[in-house]
């Protein structure tokens, strides 16, 4: 995707062919700050600190945080180490568990001499498997969405979070299709949720769609059910962070309350799922550990100082002292999601409907 | 209620028996303000502005602002556009209609000469008549709320945007049954979300429960589903802007997400709805007018500067020059409230319902 004009990847390997480089999404939309990541705690710290984000990305980013660390030792011990670390900087994403679990098998294989350059091969792997997988995901959302398009003068898509490019490595998620339609000359609007509390949505999918050129529109999540009532919205579209074998999804807090207005409003509820995402393992979303965050997140927020095109500042919302509880993520029952979108094609929320894309990868 | 340990109305005659004094809505939860209304001028500003909020308290200053109004001028001419003034300010509430309408027939039938005098003291009766009707609110829920408490150690209520006394003249509406609980010492903790765009929630309903040491935890709105999905809640309690005469609920957006949550996890929604909200004229939610509001309450975000005990600032969100949309209200349909909670008692959300408690409001 292009940001002023220039193609643009959330992460890639600088010149020098060691050190990562991120887009740090924190400073976004206010300013577009690129940071360099040069070892285990680098990327870990940008993992926690929510630098990048967005379970394709956090995988691949956990894969090259990875082999940074094997460049300060590759024995079992430090392989053990780094992947611990990693795995702890975010709970609920699967993909930063199937990425350290995939080149952690492969490395232990390989002599301690060879796992850096392996590593660093495998994070790039990934990096490409996931471009190929939303490169698919995006036709096969666009066959979905096509045929929604003929209602009206336009497409309408409402989305939740960032599901876009910036969660991946390229070209994004749930908003794949709205890049794909967009391109194809269908005229496409999205209804673009703030996303509280780090309002994702606001920050980032506004911008990413502003970059692009996608008409868009940002509306509180609160606001998201009224649209709905009001027949606004051909089809919701977001991402996931984990899918369960049977079809429930963990994304993030308030996908839940969208998916219920959609159900209620008639309106199809799909969600983007790279197979990266999906949990074989799990078949109920309430065994899905729901990772709970700083209350700092809900007691301030940061933005732009008024009159000022550079600094940012944090402001207090809350009394001093109040109590509060923040949820990063909720779980979407199967029953409410009208489909799966994945890279093999769209399939029904339930273990058949998944089984019968990844025949390999179900359990009987 | 209490304001650190004083009795304290949201609105109440200066004592010059002219000017009309209100707590700043807008500044709390940072600083506790007190402003001067002494002209119609002045409470077309508090209303539109929102220092005064609530449904309750807004048809209460709107009387009073007429009351001011008269003082500059009380031919039929002055009333008249007295009136269009005020009802301008706000469209969703119907109490702001219904305290106008009330006074302006009672104003036609007196000589210019004494409409100041009416009309003050028909403006302090509404006030009253909002703390009885508050009283009789609280008791009639607590009814409904004490067999809930048995099932845990605490009562567990979950409520949206602010229905307490900052939204009333003193008590609330959905908050009066929490303070009753509270105060005739059953254990109860209510869940708060922040409310945006306006923060009502963080900023208004955790400060007045926080004052009367209610204990309470605040999340973002996208977290109310994960919350009930957890099984943490004995009840959603909210108020209403507008109620339609077969039960609709027009009350601050997000509430219909809430009440969809409520019905997928099995819990009561309860709507605490003193008649002066009902509108029997209306039958469809659909028909309630909702009001849009500036773009600036959700591209910026106000709060208290970090280190500094007094100054407040705001700060941008979002990218400038981003479209967006932002309804104050939302319907929830009458088939998903689980009863109505008025002066009178608790009735069904239907036109049956309403009709066996006020027989002589309801329409045949």
């Amino acid at each position: 995707v292009n940001v002023a004009g220039h193609p643009t990847r959330t992460i890639w390997l600088a010149p020098n062919g060691v050190t990562v480089r991120i887009i740090d999404q924190t400073k976004l939309p206010h300013a577009f700050v690129i940071a360099e990541l040069a070892s285990l705690a680098d990327a870990a710290d940008a993992l926690r600190e929510m630098r990048v984000r967005g379970a394709p990305l956090i995988g691949v980013t956990a894969a090259y945080g990875l082999a940074l660390a094997m460049r300060s030792g590759a024995s079992d011990a430090q392989l053990e180490n780094a992947c611990e670390v990693l795995t702890a900087t975010r709970p609920t994403a699967v993909n930063l568990r199937a990425a350290l679990r995939y080149l952690r098998a492969a490395l232990q294989q390989v002599p301690e001499a060879q796992r850096v350059s392996v590593a660093y091969d495998l994070a790039a792997e990934l990096a490409e498997r996931d471009v190929a997988d939303n490169r698919a995901i995006a036709q096969h959302g666009l066959e979905l969405l096509r045929p929604l398009a003929e209602k009206r003068a336009r497409l309408e898509v409402m989305t939740h979070c960032n599901a876009g490019w910036l969660a991946t490595v390229d070209i994004g998620t749930a908003l794949a299709p709205v890049y794909a339609a967009h391109d194809a000359g269908l005229p496409v609007h999205v209804w673009v949720s703030e996303t509280r509390p780090r309002n994702q949505g606001a920050s980032l999918t506004a911008w990413e769609l502003g970059q692009h050129g996608v008409p868009h529109t940002v509306i509180v999540d609160n606001a998201a059910g009224h649209v709905l009532q009001l027949g606004n919205v051909d089809a919701v579209l977001v991402g996931t962070d984990r899918t369960t074998a049977h079809g429930d999804v963990a994304n993030k807090i308030g996908t839940y309350l969208k998916a219920l207005a959609a159900r209620d409003c008639g309106v199809p509820f799909f969600v983007a799922a790279p197979s990266s995402s999906i949990d074989w393992s799990l078949t109920v979303g309430a065994d899905i550990p729901i990772e709970e965050r700083s209350a700092r997140e809900i007691t301030h927020v940061g933005g732009r100082a008024e009159g000022d095109d550079d600094s940012q500042v944090s402001v207090q919302l809350l009394p001093s002292g109040t109590q509060v509880s923040n949820f990063g993520f909720d779980i979407t029952p199967a029953r409410l999601v009208s489909g799966l979108i994945t890279e093999r094609g769209v399939c029904a929320a339930s273990a058949r409907g998944l089984a019968e894309l990844f025949p390999e990868s179900a359990r009987g």
